[in-house]
Protein backbone atom coordinates (compact mmCIF):
# COMPACT_ATOMS: atom_id res chain seq x y z
CA UNK A 1 0.00 0.00 0.00
CA UNK A 2 1.34 3.46 -0.81
CA UNK A 3 1.75 5.89 1.90
CA UNK A 4 -0.36 8.46 1.23
CA UNK A 5 -0.14 12.11 3.10
CA UNK A 6 -2.17 14.99 2.21
CA UNK A 7 -0.05 18.22 1.80
CA UNK A 8 -2.00 21.70 1.83
CA UNK A 9 1.03 23.96 2.96
CA UNK A 10 3.53 24.98 0.05
CA UNK A 11 5.33 25.52 2.58
CA UNK A 12 5.59 21.91 4.59
CA UNK A 13 9.41 21.25 5.47
CA UNK A 14 8.39 17.76 3.69
CA UNK A 15 7.88 19.17 0.27
CA UNK A 16 12.21 20.27 0.38
CA UNK A 17 12.98 18.34 -2.43
CA UNK A 18 10.55 19.78 -4.45
CA UNK A 19 11.26 23.28 -4.07
CA UNK A 20 11.68 25.91 -7.26
CA UNK A 21 12.69 23.46 -10.20
CA UNK A 22 13.36 26.42 -12.73
CA UNK A 23 16.38 28.20 -10.45
CA UNK A 24 18.80 26.27 -11.77
CA UNK A 25 21.72 27.26 -9.45
CA UNK A 26 19.43 26.59 -6.18
CA UNK A 27 18.84 23.02 -7.79
CA UNK A 28 22.05 22.16 -8.60
CA UNK A 29 23.62 23.18 -4.79
CA UNK A 30 20.00 21.06 -3.21
CA UNK A 31 20.51 18.41 -5.47
CA UNK A 32 23.92 17.91 -5.09
CA UNK A 33 23.54 18.18 -1.17
CA UNK A 34 21.19 15.56 -0.60
CA UNK A 35 21.71 13.41 -3.45
CA UNK A 36 18.77 13.99 -5.20
CA UNK A 37 17.57 14.16 -8.86
CA UNK A 38 14.35 14.68 -10.27
CA UNK A 39 11.92 12.23 -12.49
CA UNK A 40 9.18 13.62 -14.00
CA UNK A 41 6.30 12.07 -15.55
CA UNK A 42 4.77 8.35 -15.42
CA UNK A 43 7.57 6.92 -18.44
CA UNK A 44 10.37 8.60 -16.64
CA UNK A 45 9.66 7.65 -13.24
CA UNK A 46 9.07 4.21 -14.43
CA UNK A 47 12.54 3.94 -15.90
CA UNK A 48 14.58 5.61 -12.61
CA UNK A 49 13.17 2.84 -10.83
CA UNK A 50 13.67 0.33 -13.40
CA UNK A 51 17.17 1.40 -13.16
CA UNK A 52 17.58 0.47 -9.59
CA UNK A 53 17.02 4.19 -8.21
CA UNK A 54 15.65 4.58 -4.95
CA UNK A 55 12.60 6.62 -4.85
CA UNK A 56 12.86 9.37 -1.93
CA UNK A 57 9.46 10.56 -1.97
CA UNK A 58 6.19 11.79 -4.85
CA UNK A 59 4.67 14.56 -5.16
CA UNK A 60 1.43 14.47 -7.05
CA UNK A 61 -2.01 15.67 -7.58
CA UNK A 62 -4.61 12.64 -6.11
CA UNK A 63 -5.83 11.85 -9.90
CA UNK A 64 -1.78 10.65 -10.35
CA UNK A 65 -1.70 8.24 -7.58
CA UNK A 66 -3.38 5.05 -9.33
CA UNK A 67 -1.61 4.49 -12.47
CA UNK A 68 1.92 4.79 -10.72
CA UNK A 69 0.47 2.92 -7.42
CA UNK A 70 3.04 -0.08 -8.09
CA UNK A 71 6.83 2.01 -8.04
CA UNK A 72 6.19 3.55 -5.20
CA UNK A 73 7.53 1.28 -2.41
CA UNK A 74 7.55 2.59 0.65
CA UNK A 75 8.22 5.99 -0.08
CA UNK A 76 5.83 8.75 1.19
CA UNK A 77 3.55 9.96 -1.49
CA UNK A 78 2.61 13.65 -1.10
CA UNK A 79 -0.61 14.19 -2.42
CA UNK A 80 -1.64 17.76 -2.95
CA UNK A 81 -3.84 20.00 -5.26
CA UNK A 82 -2.48 21.38 -8.29
CA UNK A 83 -2.21 25.30 -7.10
CA UNK A 84 0.22 24.01 -4.01
CA UNK A 85 2.03 21.55 -6.40
CA UNK A 86 2.98 24.93 -8.66
CA UNK A 87 3.58 26.96 -5.67
CA UNK A 88 6.08 24.52 -4.45
CA UNK A 89 7.57 23.97 -7.52
CA UNK A 90 7.25 27.21 -9.77
CA UNK A 91 5.53 26.12 -12.69
CA UNK A 92 2.14 23.67 -13.69
CA UNK A 93 3.09 20.12 -13.57
CA UNK A 94 2.17 18.78 -16.76
CA UNK A 95 3.55 15.09 -16.70
CA UNK A 96 1.48 14.12 -13.92
CA UNK A 97 4.08 13.20 -10.89
CA UNK A 98 7.41 14.26 -9.50
CA UNK A 99 9.28 12.05 -8.00
CA UNK A 100 12.47 12.76 -5.82
CA UNK A 101 15.28 9.84 -6.68
CA UNK A 102 18.22 8.95 -4.19
CA UNK A 103 21.46 9.36 -6.54
CA UNK A 104 23.64 5.98 -6.58
CA UNK A 105 27.58 6.53 -7.08
CA UNK A 106 28.42 6.68 -10.11
CA UNK A 107 31.14 3.91 -11.56
CA UNK A 108 34.00 5.38 -11.79
CA UNK A 109 35.52 5.75 -15.81
CA UNK A 110 37.89 2.93 -15.38
CA UNK A 111 34.94 0.73 -14.25
CA UNK A 112 32.52 2.23 -17.29
CA UNK A 113 35.42 1.53 -19.65
CA UNK A 114 35.93 -2.09 -19.14
CA UNK A 115 32.02 -2.85 -18.72
CA UNK A 116 32.74 -4.04 -14.89
CA UNK A 117 29.53 -2.22 -13.42
CA UNK A 118 27.91 -4.46 -10.66
CA UNK A 119 25.40 -3.17 -9.08
CA UNK A 120 25.32 0.43 -10.10
CA UNK A 121 22.33 2.04 -11.19
CA UNK A 122 23.36 2.76 -14.22
CA UNK A 123 21.82 0.96 -17.23
CA UNK A 124 24.05 -0.85 -19.95
CA UNK A 125 23.92 -4.31 -21.34
CA UNK A 126 26.86 -5.64 -19.03
CA UNK A 127 29.23 -5.73 -22.28
CA UNK A 128 32.39 -4.25 -22.81
CA UNK A 129 31.94 -1.04 -24.74
CA UNK A 130 33.75 -0.51 -27.97
CA UNK A 131 31.94 2.31 -28.65
CA UNK A 132 31.48 5.41 -26.79
CA UNK A 133 31.24 8.58 -26.34
CA UNK A 134 33.07 11.91 -24.52
CA UNK A 135 31.72 15.31 -23.71
CA UNK A 136 33.88 18.05 -22.80
CA UNK A 137 32.47 20.65 -21.05
CA UNK A 138 28.42 20.77 -22.52
CA UNK A 139 26.72 23.20 -20.86
CA UNK A 140 23.37 23.04 -21.87
CA UNK A 141 21.21 20.37 -19.62
CA UNK A 142 18.79 20.06 -22.63
CA UNK A 143 22.02 19.14 -24.95
CA UNK A 144 23.24 16.67 -22.67
CA UNK A 145 19.50 14.89 -22.50
CA UNK A 146 19.57 15.03 -26.20
CA UNK A 147 22.86 13.53 -26.80
CA UNK A 148 21.89 10.62 -24.25
CA UNK A 149 18.70 9.88 -26.21
CA UNK A 150 21.08 9.50 -29.82
CA UNK A 151 23.76 7.79 -27.93
CA UNK A 152 21.17 4.85 -26.42
CA UNK A 153 18.92 4.96 -29.62
CA UNK A 154 21.52 4.37 -31.80
CA UNK A 155 23.49 1.75 -29.51
CA UNK A 156 26.20 3.85 -28.38
CA UNK A 157 27.87 1.53 -25.37
CA UNK A 158 28.73 4.43 -23.02
CA UNK A 159 29.28 8.14 -22.18
CA UNK A 160 31.96 9.68 -20.40
CA UNK A 161 32.10 13.16 -18.85
CA UNK A 162 34.51 15.86 -18.87
CA UNK A 163 34.35 17.02 -15.16
CA UNK A 164 32.65 20.00 -15.94
CA UNK A 165 29.97 18.90 -18.26
CA UNK A 166 25.95 19.28 -17.64
CA UNK A 167 24.71 16.95 -15.05
CA UNK A 168 22.91 14.30 -17.06
CA UNK A 169 20.70 13.65 -14.31
CA UNK A 170 19.36 17.49 -13.89
CA UNK A 171 15.58 17.31 -14.40
CA UNK A 172 16.02 19.02 -18.16
CA UNK A 173 18.75 16.54 -19.45
CA UNK A 174 16.41 13.46 -17.96
CA UNK A 175 12.94 15.16 -19.46
CA UNK A 176 15.20 15.43 -22.96
CA UNK A 177 16.65 12.41 -22.90
CA UNK A 178 13.44 10.37 -22.47
CA UNK A 179 15.26 8.58 -19.89
CA UNK A 180 17.74 7.44 -21.98
CA UNK A 181 20.59 8.92 -19.20
CA UNK A 182 19.10 5.94 -17.53
CA UNK A 183 19.52 3.66 -20.67
CA UNK A 184 23.38 3.83 -21.24
CA UNK A 185 26.54 3.57 -18.65
CA UNK A 186 28.38 6.68 -17.92
CA UNK A 187 30.85 8.30 -16.04
CA UNK A 188 32.51 11.35 -14.69
CA UNK A 189 36.82 11.92 -15.23
CA UNK A 190 37.94 13.42 -11.67
CA UNK A 191 40.63 15.28 -13.59
CA UNK A 192 40.31 16.91 -17.18
CA UNK A 193 43.95 17.42 -17.86
CA UNK A 194 44.54 13.28 -17.10
CA UNK A 195 41.25 11.70 -18.03
CA UNK A 196 41.57 11.06 -21.94
CA UNK A 197 44.94 9.51 -21.32
CA UNK A 198 43.06 6.89 -19.18
CA UNK A 199 40.45 6.67 -22.27
CA UNK A 200 43.54 5.74 -24.87
CA UNK A 201 45.21 3.43 -22.44
CA UNK A 202 41.69 1.25 -22.51
CA UNK A 203 42.38 0.73 -26.09
CA UNK A 204 39.93 3.49 -27.89
CA UNK A 205 40.98 5.17 -30.56
CA UNK A 206 40.32 9.21 -30.13
CA UNK A 207 38.27 10.44 -32.53
CA UNK A 208 37.99 14.28 -32.16
CA UNK A 209 34.60 15.91 -33.61
CA UNK A 210 35.66 19.40 -35.55
CA UNK A 211 33.22 21.96 -37.37
CA UNK A 212 36.71 22.41 -39.45
CA UNK A 213 36.38 21.20 -42.99
CA UNK A 214 39.88 20.09 -43.32
CA UNK A 215 39.58 17.14 -41.05
CA UNK A 216 39.04 13.60 -42.09
CA UNK A 217 35.58 12.89 -42.94
CA UNK A 218 34.00 10.77 -40.50
CA UNK A 219 33.23 7.91 -42.79
CA UNK A 220 36.50 7.61 -44.18
CA UNK A 221 38.77 7.58 -40.65
CA UNK A 222 40.05 4.25 -39.30
CA UNK A 223 38.27 3.43 -36.27
CA UNK A 224 39.68 0.31 -34.80
CA UNK A 225 38.06 -2.30 -32.42
CA UNK A 226 37.56 0.55 -29.74
CA UNK A 227 36.90 4.29 -30.49
CA UNK A 228 35.90 6.92 -28.63
CA UNK A 229 34.01 10.18 -30.18
CA UNK A 230 35.03 13.57 -28.57
CA UNK A 231 31.92 16.08 -28.69
CA UNK A 232 33.14 19.72 -27.62
CA UNK A 233 31.40 22.67 -25.94
CA UNK A 234 28.44 24.17 -27.58
CA UNK A 235 30.00 27.36 -28.76
CA UNK A 236 33.76 27.04 -28.99
CA UNK A 237 34.09 23.19 -29.75
CA UNK A 238 37.15 20.89 -28.06
CA UNK A 239 39.37 22.35 -26.32
CA UNK A 240 42.97 22.70 -28.02
CA UNK A 241 44.35 20.32 -25.66
CA UNK A 242 41.57 17.84 -26.52
CA UNK A 243 42.10 18.51 -30.19
CA UNK A 244 45.72 17.61 -29.63
CA UNK A 245 45.79 14.65 -27.71
CA UNK A 246 43.15 13.11 -30.13
CA UNK A 247 44.17 10.62 -32.80
CA UNK A 248 41.89 12.13 -35.49
CA UNK A 249 40.13 15.07 -35.93
CA UNK A 250 37.00 14.08 -38.17
CA UNK A 251 34.20 16.51 -39.48
CA UNK A 252 31.02 15.87 -41.23
CA UNK A 253 30.93 16.89 -44.73
CA UNK A 254 29.08 20.57 -44.96
CA UNK A 255 27.83 21.26 -48.28
CA UNK A 256 30.16 23.63 -50.34
CA UNK A 257 27.26 25.60 -51.38
CA UNK A 258 26.03 26.27 -47.83
CA UNK A 259 29.74 27.43 -46.64
CA UNK A 260 29.59 30.03 -49.10
CA UNK A 261 25.83 31.19 -47.99
CA UNK A 262 27.59 31.10 -44.21
CA UNK A 263 25.65 28.12 -43.00
CA UNK A 264 28.39 26.16 -42.18
CA UNK A 265 27.75 24.40 -39.07
CA UNK A 266 25.43 21.82 -37.21
CA UNK A 267 24.27 22.15 -33.84
CA UNK A 268 25.73 19.90 -31.64
CA UNK A 269 22.62 17.43 -31.08
CA UNK A 270 22.33 17.31 -34.87
CA UNK A 271 25.86 16.98 -35.22
CA UNK A 272 25.97 14.05 -32.50
CA UNK A 273 23.49 12.21 -34.15
CA UNK A 274 25.25 12.30 -37.42
CA UNK A 275 28.10 11.40 -35.59
CA UNK A 276 26.34 8.29 -34.17
CA UNK A 277 25.02 7.10 -36.70
CA UNK A 278 28.33 6.66 -38.42
CA UNK A 279 29.84 5.34 -35.92
CA UNK A 280 27.58 2.72 -35.67
CA UNK A 281 27.61 2.01 -39.43
CA UNK A 282 30.84 -0.64 -39.40
CA UNK B 1 22.33 58.15 -43.33
CA UNK B 2 20.40 55.90 -41.25
CA UNK B 3 17.26 57.95 -40.04
CA UNK B 4 17.30 57.35 -36.76
CA UNK B 5 14.90 58.16 -34.36
CA UNK B 6 14.90 57.71 -30.57
CA UNK B 7 11.74 57.13 -28.60
CA UNK B 8 10.64 56.92 -25.01
CA UNK B 9 7.39 55.46 -25.14
CA UNK B 10 6.54 51.65 -24.84
CA UNK B 11 3.29 52.51 -26.77
CA UNK B 12 4.38 54.64 -29.17
CA UNK B 13 2.28 53.42 -32.12
CA UNK B 14 5.54 53.32 -34.35
CA UNK B 15 6.87 50.81 -32.55
CA UNK B 16 3.31 48.17 -33.58
CA UNK B 17 5.67 45.77 -35.22
CA UNK B 18 7.68 44.88 -32.09
CA UNK B 19 5.08 44.19 -29.91
CA UNK B 20 4.39 41.33 -27.15
CA UNK B 21 7.41 39.02 -29.82
CA UNK B 22 6.73 35.92 -26.99
CA UNK B 23 3.31 36.11 -28.03
CA UNK B 24 3.02 33.26 -30.65
CA UNK B 25 -1.03 33.56 -31.07
CA UNK B 26 -0.66 37.80 -31.32
CA UNK B 27 2.52 37.64 -33.68
CA UNK B 28 0.99 34.80 -35.93
CA UNK B 29 -1.68 37.06 -36.84
CA UNK B 30 0.10 40.28 -36.63
CA UNK B 31 2.74 39.22 -39.22
CA UNK B 32 0.57 37.98 -41.54
CA UNK B 33 -1.53 40.50 -41.62
CA UNK B 34 1.29 43.11 -41.79
CA UNK B 35 3.34 41.15 -43.78
CA UNK B 36 6.29 41.52 -42.19
CA UNK B 37 8.63 38.85 -39.94
CA UNK B 38 11.03 39.36 -37.18
CA UNK B 39 14.96 39.07 -37.44
CA UNK B 40 17.02 39.56 -34.27
CA UNK B 41 20.75 40.09 -34.28
CA UNK B 42 23.27 41.05 -36.58
CA UNK B 43 24.43 38.00 -38.25
CA UNK B 44 20.55 36.95 -39.19
CA UNK B 45 19.49 40.54 -40.25
CA UNK B 46 22.60 41.37 -42.42
CA UNK B 47 21.59 37.87 -43.92
CA UNK B 48 18.28 38.51 -44.47
CA UNK B 49 18.84 41.79 -46.11
CA UNK B 50 21.47 40.09 -48.15
CA UNK B 51 18.65 37.28 -49.38
CA UNK B 52 16.83 40.68 -50.76
CA UNK B 53 13.99 41.63 -47.57
CA UNK B 54 13.23 44.75 -47.40
CA UNK B 55 13.91 46.69 -44.25
CA UNK B 56 10.74 48.37 -42.28
CA UNK B 57 11.90 49.64 -39.44
CA UNK B 58 14.72 48.68 -36.92
CA UNK B 59 14.24 48.91 -32.90
CA UNK B 60 17.96 48.69 -31.03
CA UNK B 61 19.47 50.14 -28.16
CA UNK B 62 22.51 53.53 -29.39
CA UNK B 63 25.38 51.31 -28.89
CA UNK B 64 24.00 48.87 -31.91
CA UNK B 65 23.71 51.37 -34.19
CA UNK B 66 27.25 51.87 -35.65
CA UNK B 67 27.65 48.12 -36.69
CA UNK B 68 24.13 48.22 -38.55
CA UNK B 69 24.49 51.08 -39.95
CA UNK B 70 25.27 49.89 -43.74
CA UNK B 71 22.55 48.05 -43.50
CA UNK B 72 19.69 50.43 -42.47
CA UNK B 73 18.97 52.07 -46.49
CA UNK B 74 16.05 54.57 -45.83
CA UNK B 75 14.32 52.18 -42.99
CA UNK B 76 13.62 54.54 -39.64
CA UNK B 77 16.05 52.96 -36.74
CA UNK B 78 14.03 53.67 -33.35
CA UNK B 79 16.64 54.20 -30.83
CA UNK B 80 15.39 53.00 -27.19
CA UNK B 81 16.38 52.59 -24.13
CA UNK B 82 16.77 48.61 -22.82
CA UNK B 83 13.88 49.15 -19.95
CA UNK B 84 11.92 50.44 -23.29
CA UNK B 85 12.30 48.20 -25.34
CA UNK B 86 11.96 45.28 -22.68
CA UNK B 87 8.94 46.93 -22.52
CA UNK B 88 7.63 46.75 -25.79
CA UNK B 89 8.77 43.33 -27.14
CA UNK B 90 8.08 41.60 -23.85
CA UNK B 91 12.16 40.66 -23.00
CA UNK B 92 15.63 41.56 -22.79
CA UNK B 93 17.21 41.48 -26.54
CA UNK B 94 20.18 40.28 -25.94
CA UNK B 95 21.53 39.96 -29.52
CA UNK B 96 21.49 43.98 -29.77
CA UNK B 97 19.11 45.29 -32.84
CA UNK B 98 15.82 43.68 -34.00
CA UNK B 99 14.55 44.35 -37.44
CA UNK B 100 11.05 44.16 -38.51
CA UNK B 101 10.87 43.14 -42.38
CA UNK B 102 9.11 42.77 -44.81
CA UNK B 103 7.79 39.40 -46.70
CA UNK B 104 7.72 38.75 -49.73
CA UNK B 105 5.82 36.27 -51.89
CA UNK B 106 6.90 32.95 -51.67
CA UNK B 107 7.67 30.97 -54.80
CA UNK B 108 4.91 28.39 -55.97
CA UNK B 109 5.89 24.38 -55.48
CA UNK B 110 5.55 24.01 -59.27
CA UNK B 111 9.15 27.30 -58.89
CA UNK B 112 10.52 25.98 -56.21
CA UNK B 113 10.63 21.93 -57.39
CA UNK B 114 12.10 23.66 -61.32
CA UNK B 115 14.65 25.79 -59.69
CA UNK B 116 12.33 28.73 -61.56
CA UNK B 117 13.02 31.38 -58.67
CA UNK B 118 13.20 35.07 -60.38
CA UNK B 119 13.57 37.66 -57.84
CA UNK B 120 12.37 36.02 -54.70
CA UNK B 121 13.91 36.47 -51.51
CA UNK B 122 15.04 32.65 -50.47
CA UNK B 123 18.64 31.90 -51.14
CA UNK B 124 18.80 29.00 -53.98
CA UNK B 125 21.70 28.18 -56.19
CA UNK B 126 20.07 28.79 -59.21
CA UNK B 127 19.78 25.04 -59.71
CA UNK B 128 17.32 22.41 -59.87
CA UNK B 129 16.83 20.67 -57.10
CA UNK B 130 17.28 16.75 -56.73
CA UNK B 131 17.12 16.31 -53.13
CA UNK B 132 14.66 18.23 -51.24
CA UNK B 133 12.50 17.81 -47.66
CA UNK B 134 8.88 18.08 -47.41
CA UNK B 135 7.61 18.58 -44.05
CA UNK B 136 4.04 17.87 -43.35
CA UNK B 137 2.06 19.69 -39.57
CA UNK B 138 5.81 20.14 -37.80
CA UNK B 139 4.16 22.60 -35.53
CA UNK B 140 7.48 23.89 -33.52
CA UNK B 141 8.98 26.51 -35.33
CA UNK B 142 12.16 25.30 -33.17
CA UNK B 143 12.00 22.24 -34.69
CA UNK B 144 11.65 23.87 -38.12
CA UNK B 145 14.32 26.64 -37.69
CA UNK B 146 16.83 23.54 -36.79
CA UNK B 147 15.51 21.44 -39.82
CA UNK B 148 16.15 24.11 -41.81
CA UNK B 149 19.90 24.71 -40.56
CA UNK B 150 20.52 21.01 -41.38
CA UNK B 151 18.97 20.96 -45.13
CA UNK B 152 21.22 23.88 -45.61
CA UNK B 153 24.24 22.65 -44.00
CA UNK B 154 24.08 19.62 -45.24
CA UNK B 155 23.12 20.76 -48.90
CA UNK B 156 19.52 19.89 -49.95
CA UNK B 157 18.49 21.91 -52.40
CA UNK B 158 15.14 22.91 -51.30
CA UNK B 159 11.67 22.58 -49.21
CA UNK B 160 8.58 21.76 -49.52
CA UNK B 161 5.82 22.99 -46.36
CA UNK B 162 2.41 21.36 -46.29
CA UNK B 163 -0.21 23.88 -46.04
CA UNK B 164 0.06 23.32 -42.06
CA UNK B 165 3.66 23.70 -41.19
CA UNK B 166 5.05 25.98 -39.02
CA UNK B 167 6.67 29.30 -40.56
CA UNK B 168 10.08 29.11 -40.92
CA UNK B 169 9.77 33.02 -40.79
CA UNK B 170 8.83 33.39 -37.42
CA UNK B 171 11.18 34.36 -35.08
CA UNK B 172 12.09 31.43 -33.32
CA UNK B 173 12.68 29.54 -36.69
CA UNK B 174 14.60 32.40 -38.03
CA UNK B 175 16.91 32.59 -34.74
CA UNK B 176 17.24 28.56 -34.90
CA UNK B 177 18.14 28.22 -38.61
CA UNK B 178 20.88 31.17 -37.51
CA UNK B 179 19.89 32.15 -40.76
CA UNK B 180 19.17 29.15 -42.68
CA UNK B 181 15.95 30.19 -43.57
CA UNK B 182 17.20 32.73 -46.20
CA UNK B 183 19.62 30.07 -47.41
CA UNK B 184 17.49 27.73 -49.16
CA UNK B 185 14.29 28.16 -51.08
CA UNK B 186 11.22 27.16 -49.76
CA UNK B 187 7.16 27.29 -50.84
CA UNK B 188 4.03 26.06 -49.11
CA UNK B 189 1.86 23.57 -50.85
CA UNK B 190 -1.82 25.11 -51.15
CA UNK B 191 -3.69 21.61 -50.45
CA UNK B 192 -2.53 19.10 -48.35
CA UNK B 193 -4.60 16.16 -50.39
CA UNK B 194 -2.85 16.82 -53.75
CA UNK B 195 0.61 18.56 -52.35
CA UNK B 196 2.30 15.10 -52.98
CA UNK B 197 0.97 14.61 -56.01
CA UNK B 198 2.76 17.31 -57.30
CA UNK B 199 5.79 16.31 -56.48
CA UNK B 200 5.83 12.81 -57.73
CA UNK B 201 4.79 14.39 -60.68
CA UNK B 202 8.21 16.63 -60.94
CA UNK B 203 9.95 13.01 -60.93
CA UNK B 204 10.73 12.67 -57.56
CA UNK B 205 10.74 9.44 -55.55
CA UNK B 206 8.98 9.85 -52.08
CA UNK B 207 10.88 8.56 -49.42
CA UNK B 208 8.79 8.59 -45.95
CA UNK B 209 10.68 8.42 -42.70
CA UNK B 210 9.39 6.66 -40.42
CA UNK B 211 10.53 4.89 -36.62
CA UNK B 212 8.96 1.92 -37.51
CA UNK B 213 11.83 -0.70 -37.63
CA UNK B 214 10.41 -2.84 -40.37
CA UNK B 215 10.56 -0.07 -43.12
CA UNK B 216 14.16 -0.48 -45.45
CA UNK B 217 16.88 1.35 -43.88
CA UNK B 218 17.55 4.81 -45.81
CA UNK B 219 20.90 3.75 -47.10
CA UNK B 220 19.39 1.00 -48.82
CA UNK B 221 17.13 2.47 -50.65
CA UNK B 222 16.81 3.44 -54.48
CA UNK B 223 16.74 7.01 -54.38
CA UNK B 224 16.86 7.55 -57.93
CA UNK B 225 17.54 10.54 -59.97
CA UNK B 226 15.41 13.34 -57.69
CA UNK B 227 14.24 12.19 -54.13
CA UNK B 228 11.92 14.10 -51.85
CA UNK B 229 12.34 12.82 -48.18
CA UNK B 230 8.99 13.39 -46.15
CA UNK B 231 8.96 14.57 -42.61
CA UNK B 232 5.87 14.04 -40.10
CA UNK B 233 5.22 16.07 -37.18
CA UNK B 234 6.80 15.81 -33.86
CA UNK B 235 4.26 13.44 -32.11
CA UNK B 236 2.43 11.23 -34.85
CA UNK B 237 4.85 11.38 -37.32
CA UNK B 238 3.47 11.16 -40.90
CA UNK B 239 0.02 10.88 -41.59
CA UNK B 240 -1.11 7.68 -42.96
CA UNK B 241 -2.24 9.11 -46.48
CA UNK B 242 1.00 10.43 -46.68
CA UNK B 243 3.35 6.64 -45.93
CA UNK B 244 0.84 5.28 -48.62
CA UNK B 245 1.44 7.75 -50.96
CA UNK B 246 5.30 7.34 -50.70
CA UNK B 247 7.20 5.11 -52.71
CA UNK B 248 9.01 3.99 -50.06
CA UNK B 249 8.93 3.86 -46.20
CA UNK B 250 12.61 4.82 -44.99
CA UNK B 251 13.94 3.84 -41.72
CA UNK B 252 17.07 4.87 -39.60
CA UNK B 253 18.11 1.45 -38.02
CA UNK B 254 18.16 1.64 -34.05
CA UNK B 255 19.84 -0.12 -31.63
CA UNK B 256 18.47 -3.81 -30.87
CA UNK B 257 19.76 -2.94 -26.87
CA UNK B 258 17.96 -0.31 -27.05
CA UNK B 259 14.59 -0.86 -28.15
CA UNK B 260 14.78 -3.26 -25.45
CA UNK B 261 15.31 -0.17 -22.95
CA UNK B 262 12.22 1.62 -24.48
CA UNK B 263 14.62 4.22 -25.83
CA UNK B 264 13.31 3.57 -29.34
CA UNK B 265 13.18 6.94 -30.92
CA UNK B 266 15.47 10.29 -32.07
CA UNK B 267 13.82 13.84 -31.82
CA UNK B 268 13.14 14.86 -34.97
CA UNK B 269 15.95 16.71 -35.40
CA UNK B 270 18.53 14.43 -34.80
CA UNK B 271 16.26 11.81 -37.42
CA UNK B 272 16.40 14.60 -39.70
CA UNK B 273 20.13 15.14 -39.51
CA UNK B 274 21.07 11.39 -40.24
CA UNK B 275 18.51 11.05 -42.71
CA UNK B 276 20.03 14.32 -44.75
CA UNK B 277 23.32 13.45 -44.30
CA UNK B 278 22.13 9.77 -45.55
CA UNK B 279 20.37 11.53 -48.87
CA UNK B 280 22.88 13.22 -49.31
CA UNK B 281 25.79 10.68 -49.43
CA UNK B 282 25.00 9.32 -53.19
Amino acid sequence: MARLITVTDPADPRLADYVRLRDVNLRKSLEAEHGLFMAEGEKVIRRAVATGYPVRSVLTARRWVEPLSDVFGDAPVYVADDDVVEAVTGFAVHRGALASMERLPLPSVAGVLAGDLPGQGTGGRGEVPRRILVLEDLVDHGNVGAIFRCAAALGIDAVILSPRCADPLYRRSVKVSMGAVFAIPYARMGDWRDGLAEVRAAGFTLLALTPDQSAVPLHKVPRGERAALLLGTEGDGLSSRWLREADHPVCIPMSAGAMELGVDSLNVVAATAIACHELMRD
